[in-house]
């Protein structure tokens, strides 16, 4: 039975956490459980059968107390209500499945949820949510399956002056299998977010485990890494006097250091051929940036919930790329859009953007994640639905 | 130039976040100078030449508010002063280098700062800043250093009924050189810490890399992981009614399933000789009584600002595993303790264990961490004196 020793200057504050923790262990209606992505032992949140959500929050000096969080979860802020003890209470309507960040308005600050672990969006550390999708696991761990990994590197970028820290998913046998080379694909975030969100928010490794254990995907190495990236302020201060635009640089960094640093750190099929991009929301619109105007580097181009801007001519387009049809569908392997349905304005202007392609003779798919609004759901079918179609000949 | 797009529904938010977090570059006193730790741009906290520290939170419509932390930061609570504009701001004294945790305490309510990433401590997702010690870099990513990784590794513990997520730093040269294997320290966090400290808190990757680099280090494997493992709920209620010891597991985990785990998954050379463990706190805690008791798969011993429990006599202790002193000083390569001078209880606690164990003839070795206090400097200095020891004939 192993000692447990709790440090001199904390012991008694944290058994009395330890026991507040469990000690709230309450009765609970026996239609709900404790949220999967909750702090080890925390009751609530708590989701509901129906998938309404109950959160908590103890702030007996607070006057008004809100929810506030991502549209799957809820459409706008609900106001929660006071019990005499101060614990603030509400129930969500069904919300969709899936990951959505939230967080509490108390009195105007906004504050995260101790019960929560804190994951990287909206700029910030943010609580966050799982509502599970019934009959849906492509995205969990499981213990059938061989199991890659998510390896962080951390490299200096020269151009901005700055420590910069990649994700790695090396695939199943990538130790083992000494002198295979793979492809690669670049994922990337959204805007507020960073180069975690597609390991804990979007866990692509599991994605990217369950495909390889059960189809047709190619085993690949895929590099997820932040989109932010300013050129060094005193440079950007000599050009302009508008504040350091955060993923000015991010093109530069991707092809001149990131991608010569993962070519010669792991064993990738260095080639355009056996290089892809994604990204979702900014990420896409970084994607179809630096993809279309760089077909020398690229040949799989993946867009999630990102099209391109307003105002799209598919004849000038990315300095009229897509102007040569027949050499665009010679070089271009894959042109793939991904968009829920419920991300109204984003899915219209995805699908426009794809009809005005195909109607050009312009190779191009989409995939329509049904229900789901612009949130991690989206996104974790999406490259569900993209990977298994990368770099087949 | 890259097109930067912003989500149907966050755009405006965003592009304000963006413009807001930059605007904030005041004019401040130019000896501070924004602590490395704050997100991206981020011009508070701000770390004076002093080491003291000047924090910020907007809070217009709260009455009390108080800034609260680790005891290299603060000795006790902080009331912060309110402006007119309802920016609320304190200044410290000056503070220990080194990683702080810290919060503010708003009428009442822990509240994490948005300008902070957050680290997982007290039990809970909280704020930090890291103080910068003149003249040390042996915790720094430096350029001139070849760099090992640290992966990301989930298991499935049969024991516990629950996945664990194990981080593992390999290093420099790992991947190539393909048939080389190493020996491994296994490196436990303190108590309400998790399996991301010694990565986030703690910078081991970049001690081993410095190490490494300019000295007679073994290369080695660390493997880091969660101290917490309970048994599951239904399992510990049926033998009491007690809530589950949350590390009552452990022992077990680390024994039956993390170390066969490791040894099959990685390159180790999986022998007792060839296996070292440590940890700080409730970590040296479970590292003692772990070792201690199972000296047939450890030879090295690294207990951290955690002695053994009161009442240590070298002849009891530990089932009597001191009590014949030569086959101990045979079989255990090293036993090695170090504490911060600052924490004074568990400092003086640990020199009176270490003296006696020393009068007895054990060989042991202590390390005193000159002014710091049960914190993460400590700790990285700990590591930094303990590494080099290690696995050498």
């Amino acid at each position: 039975m192993p000692i447990v020793f709790f440090g001199a200057r904390t012991p008694l504050k944290f058994l009395v956490l330890m026991v507040a923790i469990v000690a709230i262990h309450s009765v609970c209606a026996s239609d709900s459980a404790p949220a999967t992505s909750n702090i080890n032992s925390a009751e609530y949140p708590r989701v509901g059968s129906d998938l309404s959500v109950t959160f908590r929050l103890k702030a007996p000096n607070a006057k008004e107390v809100k929810l506030e969080g991502g549209t799957g979860l809820i459409k706008a802020p609900l106001a929660m209500t006071n019990s005499p003890d101060g614990m603030w209470s509400v129930t969500t309507p069904p919300s969709v499945p899936g990951f959505h960040y939230y967080w509490f308005t108390v009195d105007g600050l906004r504050v995260n949820d101790s019960a929560s672990y804190s994951w990287f969006g909206w700029g910030r550390e943010t609580s966050g949510i799982e509502i599970p999708e019934a009959g849906v696991d492509f995205y969990d761990a499981k213990k059938d399956v061989p199991h890659g990994e998510i390896r962080i590197r951390s490299y200096f970028s020269e151009i901005t002056g700055k420590w910069r820290r990649a994700h790695i998913y090396t695939p199943p046998g990538y130790d083992h299998a000494s002198t295979t080379r793979y492809p690669v694909l670049y994922l990337l975030h959204g805007a507020g977010e960073n180069e975690r969100g597609w390991v804990e928010q979007g866990r692509a490794q599991n994605i990217f485990d369950n495909l390889l254990a059960s189809g047709p995907t190619k085993p690949m190495i895929a590099v997820i890494d932040s989109g932010y990236a300013a050129y060094p302020v005193a440079f950007s201060a000599s050009k302009s006097s508008t504040p350091a635009n955060p993923t000015a640089a991010f093109e530069k960094v991707m092809l001149q250091e990131l991608i010569p640093f993962i070519d010669t750190t792991y064993r990738t099929l260095a080639s355009r051929e056996n290089r892809a991009m994604a990204g979702l929301s900014m990420g896409s619109g970084q994607t179809l940036n630096i993809t279309l105007h760089h077909l020398d580097q690229f040949a799989w181009i993946g867009a999630m919930s990102g099209p391109p801007r307003q105002g799209f001519e598919v004849s000038t387009a990315y300095d009229g790329v897509f102007r040569d049809i027949s050499a665009f569908n010679n070089r271009v392997k894959l042109l793939w859009f991904g968009s829920g349905t419920a991300e109204e304005r984003i899915y219209a202007s995805t699908r426009a953007v794809y009809e005005s392609l195909q109607q050009s003779g312009i190779h191009c798919q989409l995939y329509s994640s049904p229900g789901t609004d612009h949130e991690w759901q989206t996104w974790r079918r999406s490259l569900h639905e993209l990977a298994p179609k990368l770099f087949h000949p």
